[in-house]
């Protein structure tokens, strides 16, 4: 057995998943990654290692004339050869939605995995995100100022809906995003299985186009990095499962003012100067500083702790306050991939 | 009054540090952060904001044949005209000592801080550290593959003395080593303040070597990351802000095994193949992952638990394990500056 399939099934068993009697959606854009997680999970099936229903799921954003088509056709013929059930999705209403390129992209894509998700009754939606991806999404994090939550980057097991999902579909509240190649597999690796296995995959051109501030990472700063220490991929990724076990341990923790929610009902009986002073310790405690902080945006917070209005949102730069069960919550922005 | 002066005196009072009747020594190298810091408390001093007794310390390291003395003389005058005390100390055995030369030259400055601080019974050490050192450091340590700890950089406040102090000179155990520069002035704040004041200072050439990697960071990566984000320095700064307040109150609740100790009783009680499992385990969760780990790391930790003496320690790639107090406890390699 290739040592990319059993540390596929070492990963699958560290992370608690279960072997058998599940539907499984496995999300393959025709990439490398995500081709190698489809083989691989295809030959656990054969070798009666893991025994569930897997769907492919594949995304047609048709961004570029033929390329996104003649990708689909790839999957379709590898889910045929595979015999594995596919799912493919085509993006509608793109260039009527303005904004970023990349978000509007990944926002359709994850639309059509919740969907297909809730169709077939999915336990897990599984993705080909690599060790790479999770280094460059730490650096993406860290370089817009992000705290502890960007420096933990992804996680390998996640509810499929977040909280803050950006969207109303809701399928199953308890599917699971599985990312099982995320802690140890390289792009390389997933290239060389391919390679091994003589399967192809197809190449984004999206993933040379340096306009994209992940590509300029992943060939300017990630090279760069490389002369410092040349593990730096595999070091980025550990630094990210070192945070998610710290801010893990810290949720289980009595919320501490700072970190958490700041009451609604302190501010409300203090005067107008120390609701100023408050508001502006608490941030500095969640931010870091009061940098960059406006007195507009204290006053949009002060609106929110005055106004009737509940699930009211104030923006600030780096993040966002919002009102929640009584209490102001800061939440940082930050990148997923 | 100037911008920097103000900063100043607003950040020791977020820093809870006294207004009078103390004893501070200034770590004074003559390069622009420390003679600013100098200045600054000097102002306050004459503007009847802080009432303490102030002795410079300057550190001769001898390195550099003739601007080493000239720094020297820099440092000797300026403590003149403004009629501050000055202690000078002189490097003794740095040609006998091999190894590291940056971390030897740290700990022969370090000690003689500690002297003077004893000698004049201060309640506090000072030094110039900005936030460009705070954001290279946070830099040193990502590259390094740290986890929170590293990325929290250098605390504003802490314990002159470490636990971990690599020498056995001890003075006052209650003298706290300050920089009421970190969390906000930038180097070239530190800089306009002396033109400001047309006071000169000196540069240091060993800060323009790229064979030294913080060098390399200042000059080279640095400026990459800020065609990213041209305010990275602050950004960096901030992010360890943040950890500094996470792993703080992470500190705070009862510890896990993961992240704090693992009893020696809990390895004891276990069979060989346990032990093993056991250690491997709690090593990734302190670590991240097991990689880098080779039989021969484990087969160190086993001794630890097995044997009779106490304090031992054991080298891994990345950090130590040492016995202490009945358990088993990692602590990861960092720089601070």
């Amino acid at each position: 057995v290739h040592q990319f399939v059993r540390n596929l099934i070492t990963e699958w068993r560290r992370l608690d998943l279960p072997f058998r009697a599940a539907t499984v959606v496995i999300a393959v854009s025709g990439g490398a990654d995500s081709v190698s997680l489809l083989l691989a999970l295809s030959e656990l099936r054969e070798r009666k290692k893991l025994d569930h229903r897997f769907v492919a799921a594949h995304f047609n954003h048709g961004l570029r004339d033929g390329a996104s088509d003649a990708d689909e056709q790839f999957v379709r013929d590898l889910a045929t050869k595979l015999n594995v059930e596919l799912a493919v999705g085509k993006a509608s209403s793109l260039s009527a939605n303005p904004g970023n390129l990349e978000q509007n992209a990944r926002r359709a894509r994850y639309d059509f995995l919740r969907q297909t998700a809730a169709n077939v009754g999915a336990l897990a939606v599984v993705t080909g995100h690599t060790i790479n991806d999770q280094a460059e999404t730490v650096l993406m994090n860290l370089l817009r100022g992000s705290g502890p939550d960007g420096l933990a980057g992804m996680r390998p097991v996640r509810p499929l809906d977040l909280e803050e999902a950006e969207t109303d579909l809701r399928g199953n509240p308890n599917t699971i995003l599985v990312r099982p190649l995320l802690t140890w597999a390289r792009r390389v690796d997933t290239e060389a299985y391919c390679h091994h296995l003589e399967v192809d995959y197809r190449y984004d051109t999206m993933n040379e186009d340096t306009a994209f501030k992940r590509v300029r990472i992943r060939k300017v700063l990630l090279p760069l990095l490389e002369d410092f220490n040349p593990r730096i991929v595999e070091s980025l990724g550990n630094t990210a499962t070192l945070m998610q076990n710290l801010t893990e341990s810290a949720d289980d923790r009595p919320r501490r003012t700072g970190n958490g929610g700041l009451p609604l009902a302190d501010l409300r009986t203090a005067s107008k100067n120390e609701v100023n002073d408050i508001i502006r310790q608490w941030l500095r405690e969640c931010r870091g500083s009061t940098r960059q902080l406006q007195l507009k945006h204290i006053q949009a917070i002060e609106r929110l702790v005055f106004s009737t209005k509940s699930g009211r949102t104030a923006e600030l730069p780096g993040g966002t306050v919002t009102k929640r069960g009584g209490s102001l919550v800061y939440k940082e922005n930050k990148v997923e991939n």
